[in-house]
């Protein structure tokens, strides 16, 4: 059923007065159905069918504008247009070559029915795998500039699914995954259980984030997010548990306002991706094909980089970012040592965090001239070192922590990229720790989410590439701006140091099927050391994985920017599982998703970028688990040879996580096998063709 | 009595519980005496006489902070020091060649007496003419960063005193002065007669802003502002009409704060200046004096300025600052006109506004990215007028209106200075109009008030002078920053073509009192059109003033950066009139306040830099008046000749403005003259030596 349904379609066809018209539209694969209907009272609303089951019953939409002070609720319907877009593009770089773009477009146009007469657009595309619509505010007379004080975008799921989730919150996405019935979301619950987290701002009990993770109980996946966040707060959603229908609610500027916009405006995408098959959610690609294509004409610049960090030694409390107290890490003579082992370990960069004057006095106060983002402390030698990691075929990344003052990052940040020029440093590492000055905004609010663009845009004239932590959760910008590469902006494997809660086991089950729906993560995995007293043997916090897992992340935690976390020394304990993390590469081809399921575990299979090496990381939770994998997407005129690095027969993560067996085995495209995990374990495999 | 009193101060000599101890200092000349007292409460308060009349009954002091939750209203006293300081020092530019700075201190610390033990200092310095006194916070193990919530320095006035006063407003210090007793102060009823004020924020309609001018019953001339206004919210005052008292009342942030400091930490100076001769508040030098010397060490960059602007045109419909609409103002052809006439005439520079793009759709919609401070309209060929003007001897003088997007502003602000200093233009006028983002923020709170000093911080890198308009009301931090050289910060003479109230005959004698007690104003004299009809038929709008009065405003209303404000065509009206605008300087040796009485009258001599002249402005309220000038202030030796620019004698503000005549007589310092000012008048004087 490859058409356009149009049942009474925006009553332009009859002329009568009809109490229900319905527009309907299938995707090309006719799993996905869309309703778009609006009642004789103009309220509009929208459901969405899989394979003939209600997924979505009839949502309704609108707008609450502060100025000018209007309700937009009420429509009539002035016309619609369709369109139908199958196309292929290529991305600067990511997981696979190229990406298929495939959907039917519906604009709906619509007039406020209370008085205003302003007109909105409601665009529709309808995916293989789900549906993305978007407002659209065009130029008109009565509407130039306008305020949101609320965007009511409703889902309506009508049961009690099983829902992944971390609390609505302005500032913070670094929450571990709750995994409960919606009935049972309790975001303050959740919050208050956090104490690790440097700065909370729940806002509602029964508001969550996206990307919103959702299962049904007759076998469906239902993932919620957006797509194209540009010039536009972030969206939550705030649950009613009297029908479980969730709306969306925008994190507020200083003054409480949600969007500063002027005519023509277009909101993020809402994104409703659908599948019976959980691996279907992981290789859509319908958030990224939402997206406008790359602004950067040239990105020949880019490039995916693997590197290491002067970063975890502060974490563990060997060194300190600041220098006084005795303990300073970024010196000169320490990063050397780094720029020695990256270079003689096929890093592309060193990460050097503490290099610049501040941190003395840096958090949790509010303070808006704390760095300069140009004046190393005295020791560090940035000249030397940068000559000395040219020489090593090494380069150091640069870090802009900005303890949230942000207008002053923005003061600074044309010198800051112009000394990085200078010194050929041609990767950022920014950071917003803490509240945020403009005093008021939200990490997550309209003008947080500018910033986040403008820097973006000014890193993309320096030719710099940027790796934002602590930033609003990722949309799929990155192929908008692919110098953009990859971003925190949720629970990172730095939280295995937090003494509260720590990462569960289950957590990098739960991380794809989420945070990573909308791009890159920059989730430093490769751990090698599980218990964090080294350096302070009173610290009680550990890591609960096994080493097999930390190398599978490589691969299922997938970035352009990867950073192996641990210390230099600690990679030499175990040197032959380090050959995986030295081998893997960061950018692909080709990506199959083998298994998963979310909060149990997750199979996937990379092709290395123009080789015929596949790269393959499993992960499974608290559980073992035997997961039998089909090298079916192998060349099948091709023999290969596989090298398994997998969990030991003994292996755990909490009594045994550092056991693990290297074996090679031959490998064929009609070959099965069944690959066993530790609980908290996994498996990371190298296939080479022969 | 030229000796510190101390009456059992601080309890340190006794050691016996006191029920009120006491500190009291004379001024050198005796004329102020400062009381300090705290009670067996802890309550600190402080009281001023001036000639043994109290002009500040007993009034308290503290603080409310927000971070830490604590009140400071009761302390123990830990002891005291005292410094006398008489030194003169001499300014960049200025009205005079040296200032006498000359007072005793007294350091007053005290230690909060509720449990927290924060320690504060109160430092007073007491003048001949007045008292400043400010807070301390120095280093201490238990305050570091804090956050005030408010500051409670109150000024116990004790009776209904006449007040020359505009409403407390947290972003708009444009209003037209109100001259009424106490109990009259309405802030809200006063703010709602002046629709046309585009932003306003009346905050409490008991409040007032500083510089605050009283005048009591018995004779005595009171002012109350501050000095060194830096990292810290402008102070309104809050009426207390029980008691005739004020309490500071600081302009808050975004989310309701007010500064956010951190020891070691200074208030500005809370200033009361009082005489029983109007003329020695104008003369007073205490503001000046109370902020720290410049930090500029080579100032000969610095120069006061006299020049034109493309800039009337635009307010009275000739021309438009955007280019769309065909009328823009700032095209190449009119702005060579301007050079040509800058030229002819002694003019240092020409200002052009409407030069850079965004004019279309800057105002009103709190938007962000309106200018970006670089970009000339296509018909404004700023390089070849750059050059031209050069060749003519001119120097353009650059705009920079923020539109009060100060986000904006500062990520482009080195950008905006790098090009002034490729065009070597070096002065600009910035602008602020509108509501202030960071959204949330305000013109007078902490945020701006850091704003402001980073321009002019970073100007001054950049060699650049400011002239800044819509900013916060001066509190003479041009000593400090000799390069920020002017603000509006006021009603300026703009205000003649406001249709509301426009602006009285009486302003340009209560400024001086009041708005420039802080520092030199932007006002724009010189107006020799009174119905600004000249473009637009339907314009009612005029200007209540005699041409006479026009050429006094350049000696009475003192600025280093002085704009003639008419059009050039205008001045050709009266050519014999506008010799006097050509010749007076902006940057004198020395000044005489001759007469003055807030809100009647004000005239003032002053001798041009390093040469014998005297240039003297008189000016009057909408009441004729003769005044008597004793020119005991030149050299008794020497023989001058006085060309006097005067009303006619059927001159009149409202029926003929034009009337003036211009006469020379001999003058010496033996001599007095009489000299009548028409309805809304004044007077020019140049006494050139022979």
């Amino acid at each position: 059923m490859n058409t356009l349904l149009i049942l009474l379609g925006c009553n332009l066809l009859s002329g009568a007065l009809m109490s229900q018209e319905r527009i309907v539209l299938h995707s090309q694969n006719s799993a996905i159905r869309l309703d778009l209907m609006i009642n004789a009272n103009g309220v509009v609303s929208y459901s969405v069918h899989y394979k003939d089951r209600e997924v979505v019953a009839p949502s309704t939409i609108g707008f609450s504008l502060k100025k000018p002070a209007i309700e937009l609720n009420a429509f009539e319907c002035a016309g619609f247009d369709t369109a139908s877009v199958n196309e292929t593009w290529e991305p600067a770089w990511g997981e696979e070559k190229s990406i298929r773009n495939n959907y039917k477009q519906l604009v709906y146009k619509l007039t406020d029915k209370n008085g205003s007469g302003t007109r909105i657009n409601l665009i529709f595309r309808i995916f293989d795998e789900g549906v993305g619509f978007r407002y659209e505010f065009p130029v008109q007379p009565a509407l130039e500039h306008f305020i949101i004080g609320e965007e009511n975008t409703r889902f309506h799921l009508g049961a009690n699914h099983t829902a992944f989730w971390i609390p609505g919150d302005y500032d913070s996405n670094e929450y571990l995954y709750n995994t409960t019935r919606l009935n049972a979301i309790s975001a303050f619950e959740a919050s208050a259980k956090e104490p690790d987290i440097a700065l909370k701002s729940p806002f509602h009990n029964r508001a969550v984030q996206t990307p919103l993770m959702l299962k049904t109980d007759n076998g469906l996946y239902i993932n919620i997010h957006e797509a194209a966040l540009l010039n536009y707060p972030a969206m939550n959603l705030v649950l009613n548990e009297d029908d479980y229908s969730f709306t969306s609610h925008l994190v507020p500027d200083a003054v409480g306002n949600k969007a500063y916009l002027q005519t023509p405006f277009r909101t993020p995408w809402r994104t409703i991706i659908i599948s019976d098959d959980a691996r279907e959610i992981l290789s859509s690609r319908m958030i990224l094909n939402l997206n406008e294509p790359s602004v950067i004409k040239d990105p020949s610049w880019i490039r995916p980089q693997k590197f290491i960090g002067m970063w975890w030694e502060m974490h563990v409390g060997k060194a300190s970012w600041q220098k006084a107290g005795g303990k300073h890490g970024a010196n000169t003579a320490n990063v050397k040592n780094y720029i020695d082992f990256a270079s003689a370990n096929r890093f592309d960069g060193v990460l050097v965090e503490g290099w610049n004057e501040g941190w003395e006095d840096w958090f949790g106060n509010w303070k808006e001239d704390v760095f300069d983002f140009v004046t190393p402390y005295s020791d560090y030698d940035i000249n030397y070192l940068t000559s000395y990691a040219r020489e090593k075929g090494v380069r150091l990344i640069m870090h802009h922590e900005t303890s949230g003052a942000v207008t002053n990052y923005e003061r600074h940040l044309d010198t800051a990229f112009r000394l990085m020029r200078q010194l050929d440093i041609n990767t950022v590492k920014t950071g917003y720790v803490g509240r945020i000055i403009p005093r008021g905004e939200h990490h997550d609010g309209q003008w947080m989410v500018n910033h986040y663009q403008r820097v973006a845009e000014k890193a993309a004239k320096y030719r710099i590439m940027v790796d934002a932590h602590e930033s609003v959760r990722p949309t799929g910008l990155h192929r908008t701006y692919p110098n953009w590469m990859a971003n925190e902006a949720a629970r990172g494997n730095e939280f295995n140091n937090a003494p509260a809660l720590g990462l569960t086991p289950e957590h990098e089950t739960i991380l794809p099927f989420t945070r990573m729906m909308g791009g890159p993560m920059d989730y430093t995995p490769g751990f090698f050391r599980f218990r964090l007293n080294q350096f302070d043997s009173t610290r009680k916090t550990r890591i609960r994985t096994t080493i097999a897992k930390q190398l599978a992340l490589f691969v299922t935690m997938y970035s352009p920017l990867m950073m192996a976390g641990d210390l230099p020394g600690n990679y030499s304990l175990y040197p032959d599982a380090f050959d995986f993390i030295k081998d893997v590469p960061v950018d692909w081809d080709d990506t199959r998703i083998l298994a998963a399921e979310p909060g149990d575990y997750v199979a996937i299979a990379r092709k290395a970028k123009a080789r015929e090496d596949w790269y393959i990381g499993l992960v499974t939770d608290e559980n073992s688990r035997r997961l039998e994998l089909n090298f079916n997407f192998l060349d099948p005129k091709s023999q290969y040879e596989a090298t398994i690095y997998a969990d030991a027969a003994d292996a755990d993560w909490n009594n045994n996580p550092a056991a693990y067996t290297i074996k090679k085995q031959h490998i064929s495209a009609r070959k099965k096998i069944k690959i066993a995990m530790a609980p908290g374990g996994g498996c990371a495999i190298v296939v080479r063709k022969k």
